[in-house]
């Protein structure tokens, strides 16, 4: 089958690779109907060191179950799939608890352990089926793009704007603000929205972007960064934003987002941090009693919930996919999503 | 009138002061009952450059209102009252939310801008008595002495250790870790205790005070330290603690609380942190979705609903005091909590 591989920094090709096959009776074969490349696929596409093998890439994708293990109990061939960008089990606490990032039993895409290769390819094994995997009935190959673009974000971005959202405590009559007019933050003010905020500041300076978030539910959008960021948004709430969703992650947003929140707030990150350490003490959230929350997103706890108004089209979250692409091009998809051409690019195998 | 100063490092004097006075329609008088030494108060004492005029000390005290300002309306000269930490006006933003530690209009003691003075004293000028001053009906200077003990640990150590539980999410059931076993962890194992948690491991390695520790709700005691304190705390909760309630402050504090908690977990911070920057990122809060909160304790907000239980006896934080001694031994006070001959000295103005 073809596959996209990265070989080193800037350089993605698509390449013949082995067709995958059932290794475990737990495992399901997916043919890929689309996917798509995340903006966390940048950071190794910045920074990745040559290597002669390459590593696999995709950590999005949905698709039509081909084959199952001896094992699989809830998929038969046929059913489509949205597969969520982590692997899990389903029955262990962390499963049950809704945090399957930290299955004990799972782990991610493109991982040594757990064997798995990557989702912009033709097909992917995927281990621990049952648990991964989560069945969408009525939806083929031939359902049209836009309803399958937006069950795509269910994979990651849309769940991960949600656990933003989720974690940041968002209520009816919420006041919150989004760091970042990515794929993320804009899926993070569409489920402020969704969870009842009165007021949602968007901070972003892409206008077409930001556009899109008004759009999605942003009531104001604060184009600047820093210092004068910070006061736009303190005037706009009346001395900080109690809420702030940090869908960034690197250590300029961590500070604007200490610089934006209110006495007693939370930052809710889901941004990957490109920092390890980062201000805590009395002067930036011990002080004023801030609570910092957040992480990768169990975007498999939340499929289930956010489906229904996907499918009957109340909202459309695959609006921030503006770029398609055929899976021989995905180079070009990392080149314009690097180059800001695209604010995400999903990939179709044909 | 004799008060308490800090003239520098180590240099602390019982000197002659002037009696406060009502300087504002809102301010109340206090003659001290009692007053004790915080171990916030000894990080001065190890740090303080030497200066002529010295610091007045003291942030906890109970006593008796002795005059108030024409615009005082609910206390009348008298009345017993318990002074927290914090000095708050009652009616902000704030203090209506229960975070009277911002208040907008209020500040601490021994505050240059709010022009307040210590506890550490044989009176007080109480700014915004009325927001500040909590009553309590049927108390005099002549209640027994575990009583007013319990009564002093409202003014701060009682209610930062509630704090460090209430916003750890402790509930019935709960299996907590606290780390320190100062007058804050004590405390706030018996408040985790008091939310209903079954399950209370107490990292400490004083032997005295672990065991009261035990005595006020601690299932368990971790003495280790480290790598061997955190393979002692992961082991004894299978696999780490859902709640860590953090009572000291220092990095390595903050260190064993990221590497006890379980994924998803909470680390509740209630020890001034004498550091600002901490690992935050993927290894370390980011990855596992720990949520990181806490901060200091709006104890305004907690002594009417903690009062019940202190006044009938069931509970008696007081006993964290375990020294008594005369206005005139202050220094003796910080020497004895410094050597940790003392876990908290209550000091007594005659």
């Amino acid at each position: 089958m073809r596959a996209t591989y990265m070989f080193g920094a800037g350089d993605v090709r698509v390449v013949d690779a082995p067709d995958p096959t059932i290794q475990q009776p737990t495992d399901a074969l997916v043919r890929v109907t689309r996917a798509c490349v995340c903006g966390s696929d940048l950071h190794p596409y910045h920074q990745m060191p040559p290597t002669e093998g390459g590593s696999p890439m995709g950590h999005e994708f949905i698709g039509v179950v081909e084959a199952t293990g001896a094992e699989v109990a809830t998929l038969v061939p046929g059913d489509f799939v949205i597969a969520p960008f982590a692997v899990s089990c389903g029955v262990c606490e962390f499963c049950r608890a809704g945090l399957q990032t930290s299955c004990v039993n799972g782990g991610f895409w493109s991982d040594a352990v757990l064997g798995t290769a990557g989702g912009q390819a033709e097909a992917v094994r995927v281990p621990l089926a049952d648990g991964t995997l989560v069945k969408v009935p009525g939806i083929t190959d031939s359902t049209d793009d836009p309803l399958l673009a937006s069950l795509l974000s269910l994979s990651d971005v849309y769940g991960t704007g949600w656990h933003a959202a989720v974690k940041g405590g968002v209520k009816t009559g919420s006041t919150v603000t989004v760091i970042g007019d990515g794929a993320v933050g804009l899926l993070a003010v569409l489920s402020a929205k969704q969870l009842g905020a009165e007021r949602i500041v968007l901070m972003g300076r892409h206008e077409a972007r930001t556009d899109l978030g008004l759009e999605l539910g942003a009531t104001d959008v604060v184009a600047e960064r820093g210092a004068e960021g910070i006061a736009a948004v303190r005037d706009l709430t009346a001395g900080g934003s109690p809420i702030v969703l940090e869908a960034v992650g690197h250590m300029p947003a961590y500070e604007q987002a200490v610089g934006i929140v209110r006495p007693g707030g939370v930052i809710s990150r889901v941004g990957v941090p490109q920092y390890e350490d980062a201000p805590v003490g009395f002067g930036s959230l011990f002080g004023p009693n801030i609570t910092l929350t957040g992480g990768p997103a169990p975007v498999r706890a939340y499929i289930e919930q956010l489906l229904p108004a996907v499918l009957d089209g109340s909202v459309q979250p695959g609006k921030v996919f503006d770029l398609g692409l055929s899976l021989e091009d995905t180079p070009k998809a990392y080149a314009a999503m690097d180059a800001r051409e695209a604010l995400k690019v999903v990939v179709s195998p044909w």
